[in-house]
């Protein structure tokens, strides 16, 4: 069977091969691993089978402890066993991994490498959890991309029977887990080939079984440990051959060379960095460049971190070497230096003294890209240029900016390495408006039915949907070997108008780049509605600048809001990656695959977005004139210090350019902060009559967003405040509020739309007849410019209300009201109340009712 | 206030520290750091207070996680909070040890090291946990005995409010945590004076409350995670500088100076090992010998590990180091080397390349003392003169033999540092005997009476109770500076007779030392039953030997087999220690202080045993011929192979002898091997009464060793297995087994004298009168010689009978059963039958009813 091109992410690409392999697979869902846990379930599901022809059994336990816990019984009765983990879930599998490979059982446990938690979580990439377990005796296997997170678990699973000693392979989460790249998929032939029956059989024979009784996890004396660790030095001593011989088998099969260590450059070269995932392919690209520049720069990448073979990585030296910088992706603050860092400068040690006439290199040791931050070619040569600077930095950090103890690297951020023979582009959508899903079919159908290869990688930000999100593609004849995001796109798609006032979004654009704008405008009243900034940007960059009005074709089409197949239309036509008809027929065939399931109807719907979208894509023609808006501030005026100086930048998407000074030390942040970031991301928003309202106060008990509150105030505050006559309000109840005004205030920019409000609030609004309809006292409106400018003021004059700190509302005398106590028959539902949003819940309760 | 010295082991020492100072101790129990928990809970329930008057909260949690967890919570409020752990238990903390460091957390954890579970479990120490924590952060700081785990359990508590890093304190597990030496306990006033009290204000000032809110625990996106993780560097770089700060304040206070790294040895040396905990102690003694010779060797010890301050621990070095031997207490397989050589390996690399004019030493590594293996001064010797031969191993181990990879040194058993300006006693018990309490009131005695330093350390097997003590107990007036086992004793004794079959403690009787022996045998008779290995050693060592009948002497008082203060008494009068009137003297003070609570009748039949002690001393003359039985084989010919090379080691306290090639590699060990164990411990035996039995077969099922069977065989069958008169049968109830006999018997050698066969049984004897009386069908018996060897011969004939493999007993045919399921009504206790030891177990099930 001959092997298929496929487009996937690197979890799909290692599951591909760890659930083919397995006979049980014991998952807890941890990201940025939880895809393949998925996968792998869904596979078992859909009763595929595995290699030898069985299904795998996947159970999903407590907890990571739990997994670790009951792979371990299953190994010992014999079976064929994997799970995928990361960050703090690793951490949980310790004790288990201590004991697996004691008693040298044969496991591969696949790791999308993630940060571990510290003055802050991260779910992002780096290697803090694998570097967690590199004393546990593992052997641990590196992959730099998505076509090695699939052929290192192959090696691994071989290598592990062969060895005996349990196996942590890994790659970059997110980085390398969440890139879609176009690879070459393994057959089972290829697995069946590479993995040693023999082997199998002896793990089936080592079973625990009443059959051949034996007895595992005894106590030893201190009579009889030390030798007991010292018996495992021959299988450790073993590894490396057996990897090696292992890689050589594959490389037979499959054309694709790996060594233990990797040498990449300059074969002459004098400045050598030494480093492990996907970060050693920026390294490479750097590279190219900087040796066509005429540097002498090299790589050594390490792809077996444990066991350590300190004389391969010696060997994989050029010569030449006088210079060496090695790069961990973690940070072990207290230790003498990071843990790949330790390694070399033994290896190195050792080499030095087996052989005094060698020359010793400098070593230095750096860190970079710590939680998936950034790590760019301009870093890259950052630390080439440090090698060779009049006194190199040792122990530096590149990325940060560390005004403090000063260990960074400046970099040039305009160095930039990409070259025509890639397309790149990039969109910017709204988390959950079918952006990301959309490109992910772009990238799928350029990898499937075009010879390009391909590349697709998605940022989001933690508030998941309603947040922006920003998707990075590339595509080209050659391999695409850019694990970093793009910094200059010949296609930017801004896929929600508002955005525009927010992010700098066509900085990255390149001349004569193309823009396409999702907008309601037409052609000739768009341009007068972008920021002023947006204008000069598209004028200098000498832009071609598109529009299409995607919202409303998608209504017209039945497809509502998923306006994604119209997107990706008037990507394929506008970029030209493939030609009008090739690109048409390729969207349509994709449609026939992904939902030729659902009948014609659903199909020809996107048939009809797709022919929609050719002809609704309109060309504006950039005028010569500034005539924009200035952008607004992006926090008021009167935020506290921090939040101009902190918070807004991490709001403008520049959270890059906050300095090691400003950011908190110990992970305290200040709160009530979020009162700042008005994001107006809601469609509608409520609007409250005060006629039909009882003034129970469970509609600003209940908003999660802390955005509708209630107050009661005299007429002469209401004046002092400057009510105006749309600021509502309403004769207050109650005795004690007799004379008093009620009111109900909406913060339109903070709403998010949810309708809790509204759903919640037990009062109907009477028609004509006097007779109860279905609407509350809260009904949700269009949340139109003008209505989040009569909010906006109107919010202000609230808040200018003074606060009544020792009035609270009597549920007794709350009219409607069914009971005294108002949670015993309440419609709210408490699900929405225990989830507040960090610290705005408590500025709501703050507020007297 | 002044100091006192008391006599207490590393455990008390750190917990007088670290319960004065703390608010909140949080504990689950793991060896061997409970007694830390359980002296906290003690002294809390006693109502003993803090050094600031407040009584500390003491709470158990479900688990290590649960505790870290707790704690985090309880110092975000501004509590000073502490525990105790070591090995898989500190392996749970590790998640949230992460964001301790992370959020800049104050606090101390304190550690008994101890080894991780691999191929087998360890209780015992090494730094196999502690080193998995080292990438957590945190500061680490070792103490290296007794003295110094008060110390630095103090420096510790102020170093970490002065850093705000999270300290883990350590000492080695057993060696230093059990061992008791003499020191000087610090007073209120002196923690006082060392904790600063401006930092508890400035860490409460930190408190998470909603008086000052802020916010902890958030997610931090690639833009800032990174910049985050950096803005601790200077937290860390300060470290090294509070701690000796600190360290130098402590001198001051109580003239003990402590450095990050102290240097021991010849100002001129050029060998020096690099070394960390107790074993730097055996290093120092040894170096002591080795200048005496003429050696120029030293030693860096490491006390503050994490942060490593390289260029501190460079500096320590003298200028004349030419070879240096790093020594890990720790096996990291596949890692390039172990921690600490990795640490030291980056220091002298750096320190070489920021002065190339330096002359860069020869790094070695080596491994020592896993999972509390003995690390003596021969192998201490056998460190230095491998850096001095042709051809240094590195990467070695010294301790087991390794015959497979070749790793260990070897050493000259017979090296012996020890002078006579230290008194050394063994003493040889039986597991829950009171030897061992014994030993402890001596040490006390001689530490709190006496000028004399004092030391003493308990060697235990896993089996606990029932099994051989060791007692190591050294005196001297120069301060005893030797955390190992002693090879050279002034004095053994023995409280077990038996034990002299079954290990040859007077290996390490020194030339005219003292052996004492409990014995029923007077002086006339007690000679020719010793076996003649032990007549030869007697003679060829021209020791004194004194016997002493501790077991009549405690009966006749009414102590019973608490023969413990006897033994001391007889100790004392023999050593020579004190004199006789001021040890009687002492003796006696000690017992009205650890008595005097009970009454006045407790006391005096104390004072009875010293008084009877001192009466009943015999000492026998040594004949000059050797008239002794040779020693039996430790286990029977007919074992299987791997019982005679291996068990038969470990039981007779060999198990170092073990080799590498030898050890299973995987921790799979043979099963049913305790049947060649024969330990003849029980005191009481069953005897088994035919008459009585109704067949039922529920003291074999009860039985938790194995050691009581039932067969039914024929006439012909018995005959053929050479059942002789003293074999006891009964006609066989059943109509299957008509005409068959029916049999009990008992392998008094394995038996443990548990009596839940005679308990469980439910026939009873019926007197003459035909009345039931209290007596079951298994009636306890002494375990005489005769007893034993007719035992031993039944239990062979019964063995040579056939099995019955399709036979089994029809519990509606049991005479006397009241039900057809024998569980219904069975008096038979669960837990004794759900506790089965190993594989005797298995072996009694498949033996016929």
């Amino acid at each position: 069977m001959s092997r298929k091109m496929v487009t996937i992410d690197g979890n799909q690409a290692c599951t591909h091969v760890a659930y083919a392999t397995s006979e049980v697979i014991t998952i807890y869902p941890i990201t940025p691993s939880s895809p393949m846990a998925a996968e792998a379930d869904a596979k078992a599901t859909a009763k595929q089978k595995n290699i030898w022809g069985s299904i795998p059994v996947i159970s999903q336990m407590q907890s990571e402890g739990g997994v670790a816990g009951s792979l371990h019984g299953s190994l010992a009765t014999g079976a064929l066993c994997t799970t995928f983990t990361a960050s703090q879930g690793l951490l949980l599998m310790l004790p288990n991994m201590y004991k697996l490979a004691g008693e040298l059982t044969p496991t591969v446990f696949h790791v999308t490498a993630r940060s571990l938690a510290c003055q802050g979580l991260s779910i992002f990439g780096d290697h803090g959890d694998v570097m967690s377990a590199r004393q546990t005796g593992w052997a641990q296997l590196c992959s730099q991309n998505v076509q090695e997170a699939q052929d290192m678990a192959l090696i691994s699973t071989q290598a592990t029977l062969a060895s005996r000693i349990p196996f942590l392979h890994f790659f970059d989460g997110f980085r390398t887990s969440h890139e879609i790249q176009k690879m070459e998929q393994l057959t089972n032939e290829d697995m069946l080939e590479m993995i040693d029956e023999k082997l199998i059989t002896a793990h089936r024979e080592r079973a625990l079984t009443p059959d051949r009784p034996s007895m595992s996890g005894t106590a030893q004396n201190p009579d009889v440990y030390f030798t007991g660790r010292e018996t495992v030095n021959k299988y450790y001593n073993a590894i490396p051959g057996i990897v090696q011989e292992t890689m050589d088998k594959f490389a037979a099969l499959t054309g694709r060379q790996y060594n233990l260590f990797d040498y990449y450059g300059a074969p002459d070269a004098t400045d050598v960095v030494v480093i492990m995932g996907s970060g050693a392919e920026t390294v490479a690209a750097t590279i190219d460049h900087l040796v066509a520049d005429g540097r002498k720069v090299g790589m050594v990448i390490v792809r077996l971190f444990r066991p350590f073979d300190m004389k391969a990585m010696v060997n994989a030296l050029p010569s030449s070497v006088e210079r060496l910088t090695v790069l961990d992706r973690c940070k072990e603050p207290g230790a003498p230096g990071d843990p790949l860092y330790l390694d070399v400068r033994a290896a190195i040690g050792e080499a030095a003294e087996a052989n005094p006439t060698m020359f010793m290199p400098l070593v230095l040791a750096g860190r970079y890209g710590l939680g998936s931050a950034e790590f760019s070619p301009a870093m890259v040569k950052a630390v080439y240029d440090n090698m060779v600077s009049m006194a190199p930095k040792n122990h530096f950090c590149v990325g940060p900016n560390d005004d403090v103890t000063h260990t960074s690297l400046s970099y040039d951020k305009s160095y930039n390495i990409e070259g025509d023979d890639v397309y790149r582009a990039m969109f910017y959508g709204l988390g959950s408006d079918g952006t990301v899903g959309a490109n992910k079919n772009t990238i799928k159908i350029i990898g499937t039915e075009t010879d390009n290869s391909a590349q697709g990688y998605f940022v989001y930000d933690s508030k998941k949907s309603g947040s922006m999100t920003v998707s990075h593609l590339r595509f080209g004849e050659n391999q695409v070997v850019a694990p970093y995001l793009i910094n200059k796109a010949s296609f930017v798609a801004c896929h929600n108008f508002t955005f525009l006032n927010s992010y700098d979004m066509l900085a990255n654009l390149e001349d004569g780049g193309t823009f396409l704008l999702t907008t309601t405008l037409d052609k000739d009243s768009v341009w007068n509605e972008l920021p002023a900034k947006v204008q000069q940007q598209l004028i200098d960059k000498n832009a071609k600048f598109y529009i299409i009005d995607a919202l409303k074709l998608g209504i017209a089409i039945g497809l509502g809001a998923r306006i994604n197949m119209i997107m990706q239309t008037a990507f394929f036509l506008i970029s030209g990656i493939l030609k009008k008809d090739e690109a048409i027929d390729a969207i349509k065939t994709a449609i026939k695959k992904t939902y030729g399931k659902k009948g014609d109807k659903i199909v020809n719907m996107n048939y009809d977005a797709v022919d929609g979208a050719v002809n609704n894509i309109v060309e504006v023609t950039l005028p010569d004139n500034i005539t924009g808006h200035e952008l607004p501030e992006t926090v008021p005026a009167e935020a506290p210090e921090f939040v101009k100086q902190v918070t807004a930048k991490m709001i403008e998407g520049k959270g890059d350019q906050i300095k090691v000074s400003e950011m908190p030390a110990d992970g305290r942040w200040p709160t009530a902060t979020t009162q700042w970031e008005k994001r107006n991301i809601a469609v509608n928003v409520p609007e409250w009559s005060p006629e039909t309202c009882i003034q129970c106060g469970k509609c600003s008990l209940v908003c999660p967003h802390g955005c509708i509150r209630i107050k009661v105030a005299t007429e002469d505050a209401l004046k002092t405040a400057g009510a105006n006559d749309t600021f509502k309000t309403a004769d207050a109840n109650g005795k004690e509020f007799k004379g008093s005004k009620f009111t109900v205030q909406i913060s339109s920019a903070d709403c998010a739309g949810c309708t809790l409000c509204s759903t919640a609030c037990p009062a109907r609004k009477k028609d004509a007849e006097g007779n109860k309809t279905d609407e509350s006292a809260l009904k949700m409106i269009p949340n139109t410019d003008a209505v989040l400018k009569e909010s906006q003021a109107n919010w202000k004059t609230f808040m200018a209300l003074p606060e009544m700190a020792n009035a609270s509302i009597n549920p007794a005398t709350v009219k409607g009201s069914s009971s005294s106590d108002p949670c015993s028959s309440s419609p709210v539902p408490v699900q929405a109340v225990a989830r507040p949003r960090t610290s705005n819940w408590l500025l709501s309760c703050s507020v007297t009712g």
